[in-house]
């Protein structure tokens, strides 16, 4: 086993505790950011908004530029509005998804649309990013506005992509990534590379791009073999709900393409919606076990994960290095 | 009868074709960037969003960008761009209302969430935004993407303004009018002003929001009228449509203030869906008529229409200006 191999498992239990404390001033101000700009005069919007925002997540994209900010020792403050703005597209996109996906639970509670219905749900979310685009537009930098739109663009076209691949067992592995980069890693990407802009480090925006997307792809990663893997108050959301969905994520690719002509026909089954009774998930489950199919899974996770890692290697050492580092461990530890 | 008042009923048969006329080269460049710009490798976002944009509408938004251009003599190119951009933010909008609405027509053709479904049409929605956002920014300028952000803002508030006052009967005519002025009144307004800012008139940035939110309130007034006078094929979408959805617009206010209790009883009941039939609609029409509903409707569309016209009653002669105000004397004579 290489040193380098040896960051990701080092630390045993690592956690998201050190970028956390790096960040939590900062994290306080964001916060503020965002409690005050989801006001409207119109009541459901802060209700709803609340509901998701201030109800839960790790506020990981934010957390991504203010920890990348300290990595390249930015004094300022513009990046306090940019990354509200990097949080409320990523609540919209929730909003969203969960109109797409009929999903049940979000972030461990009931899914804003079913408490508030489709039709609030979406327009909340717009609602969310036309006011991620004024705090750009205030903030007032036409690089990341491009960076921002083009990600937010790309993530649209990624939960297409998704939805065209929905229900296809013949999805191959490379498809499943592109769909992945698009729909959770090009945020990623962006909230890093962002800080970059705001410190004027150019030369740093590709690295921190790199590490922001390979991150974002190990985080995706491990999330969809925890779908499997876990219960909902671990997750957030409900167990097996992608099985249900007929979402073809890779730890379906690989138990489809190892098993038998029996175990293909459920898996297609299965993703046409044939296959959804609890003893069908049982099913899933085991069959995901006997062929590797999750840890598998999780190695493809540690391989991006170790080059969201390289990507930041030349970095001098510091807490900001070593909590992004951790970021990383922690993402895929989730895994295990 | 004023002279003023005048311009409004002066021509017998306004159209939109002076502005059409004035426009058609521009409008030719326009509709070529929103063809380029609606590509994307996922097929399904060129053909959920073909089937919206190539297939109809008026490109009302878009030609007042250029019209006002016109008026300004703007000598460039930059206003194509984001009159598409206009255009994407208005396509969006109208995906998302017809998930919001569950609608069944848009313009005259079955509307695009039913042929491809509720997801879809959310992301592809979110997708033209995006790209609107990414036109603005290759364009450059902020105060244009200020303008444009902050109306998307408004459209989405007013929208789910609209949501919370669906089937409340005693929604107020200011609140009704708030409601338009939001959802459909800020986007008029914004693709007027902008072409004041690439034309670097600021004097004139303010009439020509004014120009332009008037008119948004004289074409949804009228819209809202026609919604009970008019056949699925003159209003591309079917007739009623607003009554069954519980949509207390301006003629449902007058005559539910105007009508006996027992009239009031029955718009309270339709208004909370419990009067959907056919014979319904046809009282319904039955009340508006009896009560004056529709033309007292028009006839504030008319007072909104004067005072577009007024804005820029103090630009000197031109084309560009007796075409800006026949397409406000042809969004009210659609009413009578």
């Amino acid at each position: 086993m290489t040193a380098t191999i040896h960051q990701i498992k080092g630390n045993s239990e690592p956690s998201l505790e050190p970028m956390l404390a790096l960040v939590a001033t900062d994290l306080n101000k964001v916060n503020a950011v965002i409690l005050e700009r989801m006001q409207s005069e119109i009541p459901l919007i802060p209700e709803l908004a609340g509901h998701l925002i201030a109800g839960g997540g790790k506020r990981m994209r934010p957390m991504l530029t203010l920890a990348c900010a300290r990595l390249l020792d930015y004094p300022g403050e513009r990046h306090h509005k940019l990354a509200a703005a990097v949080e409320f597209i990523h609540t919209a996109t929730l909003l969203h998804d969960d109109v797409v996906d009929g999903s049940d639970m979000r972030r461990g509670k009931t899914a804003a649309n079913l408490i508030f219905g489709n039709p609030a749900a979406v327009l909340v979310g717009d609602f969310l990013f036309s006011r991620s685009f004024e705090l750009m537009v205030e903030d007032g930098s036409l690089k990341v506005l491009k960076i921002l739109s083009n990600a937010s663009a790309v993530i649209a076209e990624g939960e297409v992509n998704q939805l065209t691949a929905q229900r296809q067992i013949a999805t191959s592995e490379e498809k499943y990534l592109e769909i992945i980069g698009a729909k959770t890693a090009a945020l990623f990407a962006a909230a890093c590379k962002i800080s970059a802009v705001v410190a004027e480090r150019e030369a740093d925006e590709a690295a921190l791009d790199a590490y922001g997307r390979n991150l974002g792809i190990a985080f995706q990663l491990v999330d969809d073999a925890m779908d499997y893997a876990s219960d909902g108050e671990t997750m957030g959301k409900a167990q097996g709900d992608d099985f249900r969905d007929g979402k073809v994520t890779l730890p379906i690719i690989f138990a489809n393409a190892r098993g038998s002509d029996e175990e293909k026909q459920f898996w297609r089954e299965a993703m046409l919606g044939k296959r959804t009774s609890d003893d069908d998930l049982a099913r899933a489950t085991a069959l995901l076990e006997d062929h590797d199919a999750l840890s598998d899974t999780i190695d493809r996770a540690r391989h991006f994960g170790q080059r969201a890692i390289d990507a930041i290697a030349h970095f001098p050492p510091s807490d900001a290095k070593s909590a992004l580092i951790e970021a990383v461990q922690f993402a895929i530890a989730r895994g295990y």
